[in-house]
């Protein structure tokens, strides 16, 4: 069964990752995936939150917002509405977590790297996508620090990659874009490392609770196309 | 190795259910898993939100929260501090969407129910808690408005419950404590139907990404801990 | 004429107090009276608010909350809500501030103790009975610090109990239950300590004006019921 | 011993009420007490609150806030800081109650009176200050109503006065200015109507809890207060 | 054609400024114009917020509010609705913006001055009536500063009065009221200081876009009511 | 003497206006003035806000945001702060305001106009690029009303775009670039009609008062640069 934009059940939208999108921030990209678009930053700061004081670590956190018309229908701005949402809360707790996982803190010394994720365009997978573009704007970040001496070893143990996968009519999907996503009756978002380990596996059964087979075949899924974001993003590192 | 309380790796803490916890509320129980406690009520409201009006379909919902001494320091209250913590907001919206996957809110009818799970002493796995006893307050509130002739059918689909998993010391544990909770290498929370499919699978790597063999293995842990939960709700509901 | 729990008019609910409730805080007990229970722990900080630095005094501070259903009708949570109500706030502020006129702060040094008030199931007279719990659990609390040898002697200066009384129906009343609250023409909320006196005295015409000798009448009452209380805690205290 | 500005114990400070004070309010008064000065409004709404909806009955509610140089140090607005103190909530909670208890809703008829209560400056005794401020405010209000013939009969059933007693320096004082408040071992607030009933009575103990002996002496105190303040109140009335 | 109060185009409305209007404040006056009447009040605070410190410089700011009843109909109070308005906001920051314009913050050294403008009665011009009293509260501020030493130049380097002006029926009009800025065409804020240079100009078209023409006519105007004002503030100096 | 981007002091930044920048909005643009780059959206929801409700009448109302990272250090976003800032608010008030002084609100008919700037890139001028910019946005919204047959006639009655000038170094520049705006003595906003007319015009003297010659030589060249920019747009909307 053909999908709404002529994929094959296995197959990524088209991706694409701009590298130097912005003059001001320390790294940046916008992160393309059919008509999903991203705008990812990384920030340098010299200090840590209070926690982490005096410990000689550092620390990477993520705040991830949507432009009010990246959507069909204009959604209220947050700062508005005088507070983050529980899907944006969860979203940019899900994006530090995963990013902070192939971070040696220890090695980034005693500052902070800021994550921001602005949705300009929404059309599912926009959390992913996040995650695959925040991890090229940290790459740059980490260059810049180990280019001014500021750190003798980059802090970054791996690559960092993530993709949705889902079960739409029955059929497993890579890549949901939103109209698949709303019809799915189950939805997994997967976050892998460059060797191939997890990261983050977060399935949720929308309506329908699936099988331990669904479940086999959706990260099956996630791995083929987490295994071409990683490439693009090699081949971006490597320009 | 021994763990901290002396069970083996596959084994559940001790798990009590205290059905009619409360006079008020329509469901409520007060469970018990080693040291957590947490309150779970049902209430039935006879409206819906606004995106359900008009539907002929319900609404479950879910609040979860943590009395400020429930933890080893004291937790600022989220009223004091005037909004809701990202951990909240995720942890609620689990509950909520977990419980919504057993209920058909067509049978429910243009009502809401919500649960509300209040943590009196946590020591690990207070939401995967908060799951497992919230079926039950949701089934007695069921059961009520079966009894008074509100509807005709029970809406509940499935039972319903969840426990936590993790790698600890390069062991798969099952239903972690908050010690070794705070250790762990990987966490894994799994929520599942009384028929044996997944609603629910979060795990997060934190600090080192984890394998595949880890991933199936921890899932075959909760499988096993999920089916003791089942058994326990089976002899309370038709108690 | 009866009341509808058969108490005479003078009579007192009965009154539960659990020590060492829950494994956290340094004092906790669960406080029952009638149908009415709170939570009520003790937390020690060892800070002080900015007002009271470098003073060489300490401070005792308390909060004040309900969950959802401790009431007939559910309540929004506050948390959720975005700020505390007048009602909760003048609740916690009455106890602080009953708290600290026995507590010598200058002998409790620069340290807070944080009181929490929870109730768990409301049934009227639910700030009284948290100002009689709470005394217990400030008394744990202080015990904890004289045993570690954190203060010599110990800051309490006077017990501290507190009871509702009421005119309803024309007669007057010693512990109202909510019941008898809502149709109370007059409400009197009294706090005294362990020598007779008084600490605080909170008289309200709920829409009918009182006597003189109405007031009298309360205050009998409310010496009547205090000295129970007191004497109840006195057990606790000495087992 | 003398009083700092003179006074013996037993007498008031010099009290001014102007009459419509300000040009927009349906009442306004500038009331001053000594150097205590507040301007109460009162505003008719023609609605009222959900609560009271088909009820045929309106309501009375309260507001009371500072300007910021009210006082002797600068205080933080409330707009500022996101939301009212606790001190605030207490004293307009305290106003509309006491407002409330004189008058007949059912006559009001649906239609809310809303009393606003702002400190210009502030000398002590400000919340006692506003009560008797805001009866005229309000008595204003309901002639307009009556001349319009919105209302056949006048809600008020009563003329309520309010003033502040307290021990300071182990002597029983009238009329507390802000230098004896601060420094009072006892601070009691009291209202009563015009036939000499009790409205509220609010005792509290700064520090040293306080005898029956006391309270009778100073519940004296304020009674003769009060009987000033109410002939005040009907010069101003029958003007 | 005459104006609703008999005013010919080019007058403006009576003008009052009382000096030491209140006990507290380090300079206060009250403003009327017309029936417009605003509170201005300066607090000298011995700290600079954190952008200032070091530098040996000190701060201005402004803070403005009207009470509910200020206006014909009741305005919710900022403190109940969590947040100051966007009208507020901007109000302020001019105030304060225009009062900075004419400080040497150099001479008034590591301090700030808090200026707080409240408006008692609003009938039009409430923001320029702000600025032209809040020039002698600051002034009577640091005068207490000169006198005490605290500084030895005022740091004050210019007088600084505002007034509005407008297009009204197709007239130009001076210093309008409520009523006429409700129909205004076009509304203009001058602010300018006391040898005729301009701090602030604000041209908004209510409505119908303006000429250059009709600019010159409002800025001549303005120029004429700033220095009548200016005269009024030398008079209240030099007595 | 040179400008630091090399321009004359007349001279605007290379202007980019793209049209259907985005897929879901009524009508999106990219605007790019120099290094300054704003996505300017029109929303069209088919309801009026309370005050327009039943007048046939309809709205258009401004939203403004930056990305975090639109500066050259990171800004909080104002969702996490919990409010807006007076900047926000001043510049979405300008916005909406100099908008709707271009629209017949009658012809729009009771429908609202949603207008949202986000800026992606700052270097000055961001508030002037976003009204220039979200002219575009709202005429093809408007066209798409008039193309689906909801409106009759297009509610835009001229053309409308904005600029800054300034006095930097004692010269008058057109179009700043944010270190020269830091730097400018004076800055002023002119917001202009396709026929020549004000709409709107804010100067403030930063630091230094400016003279009336001064003003008329900002206003000529802002006049200038409007003129370029009006021929800019006109050439997209032929297109």
């Amino acid at each position: 069964m053909a999908r709404s934009d002529g994929r094959s059940p296995e197959q990524l939208r088209t991706v694409r990752i701009e590298k130097d999108y912005l003059i001001h921030p320390e790294g940046s990209v916008l992160i393309t995936m059919g008509k999903t678009k991203v705008i990812c930053t990384a920030t340098i700061e010299e200090k840590v939150p209070p926690f982490q004081k005096g410990s000689g670590k550092g620390w990477v956190t993520a705040e991830y917002a949507m432009l009010p018309r990246a959507t069909g229908t204009r959604t209220q701005r947050e700062s508005t509405r005088g507070k983050q949402q529980g899907r944006t809360m969860e979203i940019q707790r899900l994006i530090g977590r995963a990013l902070r996982s192939i971070v040696d803190l220890q090695r980034l010394g005693e500052r902070t790297i800021w994550i921001d994720c602005d949705v300009i365009q929404a059309d599912g997978g926009t959390r992913t996508a996040a995650i695959t573009g925040a991890f090229i704007a940290l790459h740059e970040a980490c260059a810049k620090l180990l280019q001014k001496g500021s750190i003798q070893q980059t802090p970054l143990l791996q690559q960092l990659a993530a993709i949705s996968v889902g079960k739409v009519n029955n059929q497993l999907l890579l890549d949901l874009c939103y109209e698949e996503d709303s019809q799915a009756e189950v939805d997994m978002n997967v976050v892998m490392t460059g060797d191939g380990k997890f990261v983050e596996l977060q399935g949720t059964a929308e309506g329908v609770p699936f099988s331990r087979q669904d479940m086999d075949g959706m990260i099956r899924l996630a791995q083929k196309g987490i295994n071409e974001l990683l490439e693009i993003q090699r081949k971006i590192i490597n320009k």
